[in-house]
């Protein structure tokens, strides 16, 4: 009989966001005329652009061809679409990334998972705290997590906190770690990293020869001129840092499953004879082992994102979503919640009114105004009195959503 | 500095492959006239039947309304999709899957690799030789193939030869073994194992508490009645089984990106202190943590496929296919080769001339004939003096390659 990866037991009950649709199952089940506006999961509302539509429906036809047919792409990715990468999202803000340190993937929440497939054990991780809950739980099934205490901290895992005292900026360890998790935009603080922060954590890094792993998924969203986009503006990066960019939700492509992975030919890791290595080759390796490619329709819409037209059908949805931030974050701060986020990010992360935790506001939200939104505490435990609402939802809705939460603001 | 996982550095030069993509490059480069036949890699050539496409360009009309539009669905694949599956692959054959037990993914190469999160270290493993070298692979890089030995063979794997003598049926191992996978139709020999053999190896497993991993991504394929498709046509199998089922090889989706993976409810693994745990529930927590299930419109080109004229055209597809097999199977034994494979598979297994090795065989076929095909010595140290063709090519390049290949044997 096989031994089982006995990591998973060490998983906390369940996931956050299938949680979250039982709770709602179970309200919808019992009040089925209830009107919900689900701004719960950050997923994105807005159909596919026109841009993004054509190009599908003409990859589509070549698909229906022998002689433009595709069949097994290259695992990394198509050329034109890393070349488009490269150019529009890196070298046209001076940053130098090649092609050839772009990997396509089908999600970020997929490279998540598999870039620790390069790590071997006994690595010291450091995550933020709040943060997209997949990092800690891809460490705890990797077995680089350790034991779960009684506060709900795993024991190996250095966590950074993120709280309204040190302004949603995480500090640096006070001790060497190997793998930092950065994320910014956060999801769900909405917080991003000044200039002088980022620059703070690539000096760590360098200095302790850490790896960070840079979440950049809502990059896209940065509406403040002075803020980075990305961590290889930092001088240095490419050293340190690998970065992980999105079409979920930039371009709306959360059903269609693009993104894509930087992993700079400098960056390296240690073999236990004490070789330095890097770490470009074996991520190559596990990808066009354990991977086959993003769909070709996909790549080829992902693409046309980067088109004169795509571009600007994108800004215009991404304004779209912004401006449901910026009401709900005025309508939020009116009715006198503290309010944070929703300013360079589509989500807002609003204090709960004490003594009532996240999951109580998730509960009374649900029943009382019928909104569902995330709570904090489901992001790690200085989440804890905190509320995470979505932009992402039409603005019609978000309207609605606002004028219940003002009604039940009076009453709370 | 994070360690490595240093399993890598234990991985043979290359994938098979981008090997043979590179000494084709070269060729290519050297002779850049040369009119190549591509029978290498086991990919399809023709196109996306009708329907398939009708599917997908519904689907990508839906995901440009914002009544239709679908963002995120369930990891684990869409209910219409995961139902059609479970009714037309297994529940109509008398199978009692259910579509609880069926998780789509994006590709069995990618469901081989992250299957093996599920398991701890210490198992024993059981690979056929030769076979689809991604099983051997995914195992060195989790740790679970232990030493490279002079032989090319992996010290922790328990090799099961698959040769002319055995009438390429792997016996069963003299010890227990943990992890065992199978193949059938095998890839590259294009052997399909009996009833009798299925429900051997069913036994055994029963016996020792192993999971077999049986990739059936050839099904399709097998053109005798009496041959199993699936291995729970096999009384007890849903115990001992976990299937892997692809829709590239069945309806071109090579480049599309659609398979599925079926972990029954029954099966069950050890931890540690000697409990049994079903299996099921760690593979859902796997997918839902680490993946974000597969684009929209590709799963309805997949169940696109199960309807009344989506299975006709397959059909149609397959009959394509396994004609020239049988073209390229007859044409060769004319010609004196020992040929085997071709009647139940896509692909035709045969014997290089002695003294002439697998990859010798690979290179003059390249340079004298301009064909390419894969050295079966690639997929396994028994497959050396065997060499893989495949009948993926059109009609017409398959009568090409049969004639140039008809010339050469009577010079080689």
């Amino acid at each position: 009989m096989p031994w089982l990866n006995e990591n998973f037991q060490k998983l906390p009950a369940g996931y956050l966001f299938p949680e979250i649709s039982r709770r709602v199952a179970r309200f919808s089940k019992e009040n089925p005329r209830a009107d919900i506006v689900r701004m719960g999961i950050g997923d994105v509302t807005r159909p596919l652009t026109p841009t993004v539509l054509a190009a599908l429906h003409q990859a589509v036809e070549e698909m229906g061809r022998a002689e433009t047919f595709r069949g097994y792409g290259p695992e990394q990715g198509y050329d034109f679409l890393r070349q488009a990468i490269a150019e529009h999202d890196f070298q046209s803000r001076g940053i130098a990334i090649r092609p050839e340190e772009i990997f396509v993937s089908d999600g970020s929440k997929c490279d998540c998972g598999s870039l620790l497939d390069l790590f071997g054990p006994g690595n010291r991780i450091a995550i933020p705290d709040p943060v997209y809950p997949v990092y800690v739980d891809t460490n705890v099934m990797a077995g680089n997590a350790g034991r779960l205490l009684d506060n709900g901290h795993f024991e190996g895992v250095t966590y950074l906190p993120m709280t309204d005292e040190n302004g949603f900026q995480p500090e640096l360890p006070t001790h060497p770690v190997d793998v930092i998790y950065l994320c910014s935009p956060n999801n769900p603080t909405g917080a991003v990293l000044s200039r002088e922060r980022m620059a703070a954590w690539v000096t760590f890094a360098l200095q302790h020869k850490s790896v960070i792993i840079f979440d950049a998924a809502y990059e896209a969203y940065i509406r403040d001129p002075q803020l980075p986009h990305s961590i290889y503006e930092i001088e240095g990066a490419k050293h340190v840092a690998i970065e992980l960019r999105s079409f979920s939700k930039t371009a709306g492509f959360t059903g269609l499953r693009c993104a894509y992975c930087v992993v700079p030919s400098e960056l390296r890791g240690a073999t236990r004879d004490g070789r330095s290595v890097p770490i470009h080759p074996l991520w190559l390796r596990r990808h066009t082992t354990k991977f086959n490619g993003v769909s070709y329709p996909v790549q080829r819409a992902a693409a046309a994102v980067y088109s004169p037209e795509g571009d600007l059908e994108i800004r215009q949805l991404i304004d779209y979503y912004m401006a449901n931030a910026q009401r709900l974050r005025q309508g939020l701060q009116n009715c006198g919640f503290t309010v944070f986020g929703g300013e360079n990010a589509p989500y807002i992360w609003l204090k709960t009114p004490p003594p009532m935790s996240s999951w109580e506001f998730f509960d009374r939200l649900l029943h009382d105004a019928h909104i569902v939104g995330t709570p904090g505490s489901g992001f790690g435990a200085a989440g804890e009195g905190y509320f995470r609402l979505s932009a992402f939802a039409s603005q019609e809705r978000t309207a609605e959503a606002l004028h219940r939460l003002q009604q039940w603001a009076a009453l709370v």
